[in-house]
């Protein structure tokens, strides 16, 4: 590929995800040299703006893939399934955001922060983790590097992004029809979001576990190679819009005080410390909307671990951003040819 | 006092919690002979329908307290301070929903689901405990008689009612403001609630804790009469009305498994289990509002911790109801000399 003028194509482009990996393609100033944006059949003739030019939206099919030199999937783990392969057939690099090669072990799956390494094996596939892990991830690592990681719980405050633009909208016509004296409908979500939150709305598994619990321990063992890592997860939806936010506790095999992981997290690449006890200042999903960093604070002593062996923090990150849209544009950064990252 | 005749006070009858005492008293045919409505100075000459009578309210003061036999107090921790010894010397049996008597050694706090013994020793005063505390006290009291619990790690979901009927009202106006367009102002809260979610508003102590966290603490090692049970708690306000949502583990001395556990908090009084993998159907603060039961699923193995000796669990409870109203007047009801809770 010319890393002057990179071909991208998005598949997905007018969902939530699709929307945002053009922001930030823009934002990043990254080299396109050509945009193909593709979706359902629905949203072909449409068109969206990139960099002040309108761009056509066509209907994705197996042919679409031609002189592509990297193309970001975010339309669902069975079109992912269906046209990856005729994508990394006509040679472009594919950074999938679905589910369905995450825990493929020939696929790397990636968190730039962490793991950027792992990008030397791919084959043409690299899978963007689940939003919560990419969030977790970029907070924990450096501890885990400082300390090594014995167990990790983390409860999780999922906003609305991460099930689509039509959930996000559900909540705001929700809060609508409730300020107007409607009845409210749920009908994305499986139940009301506004002035409620509930159980992560998938499939719950054998181990009584749901998916999403399921991803977020399975992707951070993945990425961080610590595949007998102790984890324990509960996700929840919270009538947020678009940042998540997780309630974590670790204890460390090292040492480590609440002050050395403030000093590790303060230098951490991907992490902004938003801490002040003063002004009762902490990461909410309100400020980590729209910014690329993960918001990390009330760093302190886990007070049911031994001293300096256990740590609770607080943290929010953008779902679209850090949680798909950018972390998918930050490994397309990685492995441009001139890139020093690689 | 006379059993079928009792006279009742409520200090801050107008406030959230006063209202909910009130609608408490109504819905359990509590035996009120007579009913003295208290609060500030401005709310002195409204009346409040109990009974389908109206009743006057009277503007506090030290004198009011005259032929009182049970008092409720929930009108702040200063107030508690300034007027609760006059309730007692005048006779009356106080029940306080503040703050300011809790971890007095003198005064028990109690939970009647827990320890309605403790109540054998109060001297005119029954603390009733912080809202958070109440809700995960009865559903964590019968996982440890059964396996004696070893350590607690919690995340709170706290709606707005803890706050106060004020709060309430700001995230209302808050949604009304996002529909209409306008800017969204936050006066009783720190910070914005609606779409968000924040640490809880309360002081950061010495040890990195804030005092809604060390409270749900200490309270539930006072009552569990453990007070060296391991214990963390990361407590965060989101945009519901007034259920607060607790994401639990635990670890246990003895074995449990997630299906005895399951059969213990199916017996367990205060307790509804809601807990439907199929359906997708746990714990939501919607449907727990408006329940003097405290909702308990998601209860499964902690993947965390050694099989049988770690579980997680999900609950949700009415803040206003057991998380304070109901927990007072159920306190009340032991205190009646007839009851055969005492």
């Amino acid at each position: 590929m010319n890393p002057n003028r990179v071909h991208i194509a998005i598949v997905g482009a007018t969902g939530a995800v699709g929307v945002e990996i053009l922001r930030v393609l823009e934002r990043r100033h990254f080299p396109v040299g050509q945009l193909t944006l593709l979706a359902s059949p629905r949203s072909a003739g449409k068109t969206m703006n990139f960099q002040g030019r309108e761009h056509p939206v066509r209907a994705l099919e197996a042919s679409a893939f031609q002189g592509v030199d990297i193309a970001f999937f975010s339309a669902g783990a069975t079109r992912s399934r269906e046209f990856i392969p005729h994508a990394i057939q006509a040679g472009a690099i594919v950074v999938d955001n679905s589910s369905a090669f995450r825990m493929d072990p020939k696929v790397p799956l990636v968190v730039p922060e962490v793991n950027a390494a792992d990008l030397h094996s791919h084959a043409g596939l690299i899978a963007n983790p689940n939003c919560c892990a990419a969030i977790l991830a970029v907070a924990l690592w450096p501890l885990h590097q400082a300390a090594t990681l014995k167990r990790v719980i983390v409860s999780t405050y999922q906003s609305a992004s991460g099930a689509g633009a039509q959930a996000m909208e559900e909540l705001l016509q929700q809060v609508r029809d409730h300020v107007s004296g409607q009845p409210l409908k749920a009908e994305v979500l499986p139940h009301q979001l506004a002035f409620n939150l509930f159980s992560h709305n998938t499939k719950i598994a054998e181990n009584g576990y749901n998916e999403e619990e399921n991803k977020l321990i399975a992707e951070i063992q993945k990425m961080f190679h610590t595949p007998q890592l102790p984890m324990q997860a509960t996700c929840i939806r919270v009538p947020v819009l678009r940042a998540h936010s997780e309630s974590v506790v670790i204890e460390t095999e090292q040492p480590l005080s609440p002050a050395q992981a403030r000093e590790i997290l303060s230098r951490a690449p991907g992490v902004k410390i938003v801490d002040d006890p003063a002004t009762n200042h902490f990461p909410m999903p309100l400020e980590a909307s729209g910014d690329l960093d993960v918001h990390v604070g009330r760093i302190r002593q886990d007070l049911s671990a031994p001293p300096q062996h256990g740590l609770a923090l607080w943290i929010s990150g953008d779902q679209l951003l850090k949680g798909a849209a950018w972390n998918a544009v930050q490994i397309a950064e990685t492995l441009l040819p001139n890139s020093k990252k690689f």
